[in-house]
């Protein structure tokens, strides 16, 4: 039986990480002992055939991650998606058809339903907030509140639920917040010496709270506004403000609310005219999407 | 300033676990360039007091964790606890007090949270569903339905909310399914392999679905029952039927009831006299407990 | 040639752990230079073929990490396993047939073989005990006194030889030993505190030295008795007592014997009716099991 | 409490490998959940006080790996070395004395112990080879039959019971064998080619069964022979064509005995000349030391 | 004597992977069996005091490093640094006094020397590259050509000889270059593409080869264009085009020049008004600096 | 498409370093984002052709290294050498031709250069001192000073460029210098503890400074004589002192000359008779050889 090329030579997780993680959550699983109530009871050369499916509505996420998951315990494993990630599930929606050794296939099935379940789950949420503000020109975005060690997957998660990322670490863009312009003794100061730090490819983002800092921030050279827990209103203001400046300068400064945000209020904030939305409960607060794996008889 | 003994000293977390995953989780967020906007920011000897407190009311987990991430980058960093993991926590509660290089604790600052508002979110949410089942004999018991990597971590912030912990992994009982039954041909097959492989320290779970089901599983040596989607009718005459079976043979089987909990029926469930009630939103879908740490002047 | 699947699928082993130790035992073994005889002696697509047969009589033990020791240096390795794991062996026994490259099946000749020799001559230890007691109702159990880093592999070695694992780690079981008791003010508050923490899935098992000690720790709600350093006949007592107390109390307490146990005092200690005798020497101190590479001209 | 300087700075065992090892064989006890044990019945801030004491008679080795189990757990704890490496011991002898968090010290108990039982078996086994043969020119040598991952700390202890080292691996020293000249053809060729891969400071030994391949070898420019198999009667006469070799070229070729040595044949074996004497059970076959912890009221 | 605070606490180097760094280059020159020479010659508590001193002008970088691989094998080692990282040395320039343990100085001061060493020679030569362009608008910056495993070291000791650091890796900037176009089918659909998977705070540079092609690119929504391989005179011609289409659309595109830089040519390249200059030989041919350990009796 | 055998199985390079280090390379270039300008523009199926070439005059060094890299990303992969390690590479000299994925080829590109285009150098580095001595009796070797973590690929490198190795860590042989004669009191006591400390296989070398030190080294039981920082003159004395000594008392003792090397002075340096000559700068300041992926339409 030919195989499938892998999905982890095209998703766009990379690869290495794909294969440390699952060997890690394998490990986590099985111990020093394995699988002791699968060793009992299902014989070594056993097959199995099982279909990957939706239990309720929501988006794909993670299907290179499962197949690793299998196949990380029986290579030979063949694991053929029927969706992508970023599909929409209805219900009953059949993700992969996995067919391999009965003992792998089982002893795998909860690291691969953890991580696709959790992976789903954000990208389902994404989704709904993405959906939240359609036709306005806002974008949704997550944080860097992720669960430790994940972040790749959940920030992978997001993109498949149609958000963008915000910055992947404290590696990949400057945001000066209040405690670092006390630190640094003023904004000016502080925006400076990121500038020279940052090396050119770098974006340079300043949080604000007040329209006063807002105008303040405009000052410097930056590239990004953090309107932190503004009213809808008030946000509607900080993007005139900004378009002023842009008037003014040449200077194009992309806005991003954050705070106070959910699947109640997040419309009438994107309708303020933001660029960006950031949402911490993308990837802090996501329930599970509800998938299971069913054998085939 | 005399230090405080170490939480990773007498914590139940295995300190080597948490030495690593913090490490891990540190190199995650700072990648190869580190901490670019405090690097700029923030003189290389400035110092910094902080407190780390209750944004929302909830349950607290993980401070050993918090201390081991401070410490992670300044080893002369003064962390003491107000409160113990398992404390109630109402909006506003200090949970820390931290001092030391400002650098350190602003870099680290994410890594804490990240860890202590996950973990405190799951003991919340615990800490609800025991709160639910009061006065009846039942215990919330978690899944292995957990984030990957991060175990050892939500097991124990389970058992902060009053909540027991199931078994750790594949290898510490036995969890005999359908798909293994099927696969074993019978149920006495399965157990009896399963009781010579598993050795004498662990124990035999049998998930049922029919009461047709329990019968059959109480005819052998087994030390547990996961009466799987039944109505609290169901689960009532189940754990009757249980009771009946230890009457006559003298065995004490534990009953567990899993499938369609939440908070809403999760009472009615316990009424039904079960030993245990097994919930995997626990894990999986806790939100966030929403924690802060604030800077004093 | 078409390859047998993988013993690593099938086997009883974790199979991320195996990986992850013959990985690591080659890189002791090949340092930064790597083995530079047969890189100086051996030309890079020479062909080799061998049989693994044993020198002298025991039982067999690790074929799988034999495998993938061969298979790492050469993916492409035929490795025929003429035994399965737990086979009894004569001198010249045949138990494996390879065919590869050269250089990565003398490469890794050394590696296999202190595996397998090592599990070999656990697992005909433990065989040599088992027979010794053949005909009681007592199993030969292994302990904790493990090789540091080989747990896994020297637990799976006494299943092999026919006996029973022992909690694997400090993590699956409670045994409650002297200083615990003496640490907590006493046996009643030891055990109600550790059946609280340990979850419904583990055992508990208490130490007891005397006949008195034994009496009071079956008033609890525990598991087993650690009956250590009695003689025979304290053991048949000590049996007679635990079997009373379940003819009163319903409870079924497993009775084990420790300490004193050798070749020559393992059958009048099986006699006394215990259900298990646990054995350190299985794992800290088996001589290992004599086993060669024969080279095929 | 003053801290001595710990052993690791001193000891010639490297310190990032006792750190990376020790860590590995906690974790690999403790797995996700712990031990469970002594959380249950040890308060978090009780102290204790133990000796580390022999129960037979042997030879210390590994003082520093217990050292940093213990503090691995509590690096405050307090870790008193009694005796050195390499001293021998009777029953009762005490080799340490520890004080510290009663929780690091139980836990890391039998981490310490089950290294250094080990390498003290190892250290015992191999003082009695040495004893044995004292009074010739013989010294006792190790081999790579060793436990996979535990291949420094095995070494460390057959010089801490007087022997001395073989090549440690693949790496340190050419070690041509009967398949390594099949392979190259000729001896000649294997010897020249090995003297320009291996470099300058690596020596060269070649394996023989015969006379006639002593001969043969001895025209090579090689450092050493391995005599393997030979009687002792052989090996006095392989000693003494290897002195006129010396007498007649200025080679000086260093003599190896191996194969069919015990504490029965050595003495005969060293009395025949030869330089060294490689015994594999040293590290394959020693039984553990027995030592214990003794906790003080 | 008081220890001064370390300088991974303040350095810009990620501590986690500092720690990790030298442990691992320790390993590497340790090996199994340790420093023998060392073990041999000099006594377990024998002290030393040494300056690490530059043999040759040029410019410090690694401070930081050299500390953490001291402190790596005696916690207790005093480092005290001379100078700081960035500052220019002459032959004789003392860089820090170190004190401690003799064994530990004398094994890690390989490790340490070749970490500075290298980090020294690349900060030394980005300097003579900054040196030569003084008075221009130009900036130095670095490339992706560095050594595997050493990315952060390198990019540290490029921004302490004054150069700025171009993107980090592949994940933290877009630089399409012709190969992308190609497989893109067209420059438009790249960019278009780029933006919206990189997210807000990533920027995009695209690779020209020719004026034509920068007419092309300036068309499209791009941060920076990498001017490759192009003459003085066509870089000149090039910000003229750049800056027109500024004045035109607002739109501030950086300007790189990268190929066949070297000390001969990189003033006349700064010359034609270029905002970077991408020098490879930064961190793939920078000579060491000579760098000693000089013990005071 | 049959594939080559992987020169993983037969290169001199240890296939678990190469796996691991590697996996590392390519981690440090994708961070957790991957490679976002090839996702954005190249089609996940998209396939591939490529040369891997040199653009200057060589020595080829790292091919096995080079396809770790590809396959890590895409296990189908197909590399097939054109020219083995070591061969002379002209400008346009194709090394090895590559087909596969398109998004693995490009993302793997800078990791394969980056390890051979240094490993090439140094091995065309070493080439050119190699042949500046051609017809003398000596031969060239490398030192220590090494890239942390690369040490293994390096001194592979020099190999390939007709260069030996000196010993490979601070465990494969003894060399003493000043600092450990002054902490051993004498000599003679240091070489005597090095005999017995490193066992038979290894070698010791004492390091000279002057004629008279030599002669003091030569009364004892060493192996070689590093003469450091002499003039051609002085060696040349030094060798027919060593000479001498040979000729009374049949030691044969290897004559190293180090320090003051270089292109113009190599040949000088090897006339004076020596048997070796170490250069630090093979591995310490190499420059790259500039070798270039070419895409074929």
């Amino acid at each position: 039986m030919p195989q499938p090329p892998s999905l982890l030579v095209t998703s766009g997780l990379p690869a290495p990480l794909v294969a440390r993680a699952v060997a890690e959550a394998l490990a986590e699983d099985l111990g020093l002992a394995g699988d002791i109530t699968t060793e009992s009871t299902v014989l070594p050369d056993a097959r199995a055939k099982a279909v990957l499916a939706a239990r309720k509505a929501g988006v794909a996420s993670g299907l290179a991650v499962a197949e690793a998951a299998f196949k990380a315990l029986d290579s030979d494993v063949r694991f053929v998606a029927a969706v992508q990630d970023g599909a929409p599930l209805a219900p009953g929606t059949v993700l992969a058809r996995i067919e391999g050794n009965a003992r792998a296939v089982l002893t795998a099935e909860r690291v691969a339903l953890n991580y696709m379940g959790r992976m789903s789950g954000i990208a389902t949420l994404t989704r709904a907030y993405v959906d939240r503000i359609a036709g306005t020109r806002a974008s949704i975005v997550d944080t860097r509140k992720t669960t430790p060690g994940l972040r790749a997957f959940e920030k992978y998660a997001v993109r498949c639920g149609g958000g963008r990322n915000h910055r992947v670490g404290l590696f990949d863009a400057v945001l000066i917040k209040d405690n670092h312009i006390v630190a640094a003794g003023s904004l000016s100061g502080a925006v400076e010496r990121a500038r020279a730090r940052a090396g050119h490819m770098l974006k340079i983002e300043v949080e604000v709270d007040t329209l006063v800092q807002l105008e303040e921030a405009l000052r410097f050279d930056i590239d990004a506004v953090l309107l932190d827990n503004m009213s809808p209103a008030e946000l509607k203001t900080a993007v005139a403000i900004v378009g002023k400046a842009r008037a003014k300068g040449g200077r194009t400064v992309i806005t991003e609310a954050s705070g106070g945000v959910n699947l109640e209020t997040v419309r009438a904030i994107a309708e303020s005219g933001v660029d960006l939305i950031s949402v911490g409960a993308l990837t802090h607060s996501a329930p599970v999407l509800d998938l299971g794996l069913d054998f085939l008889a």
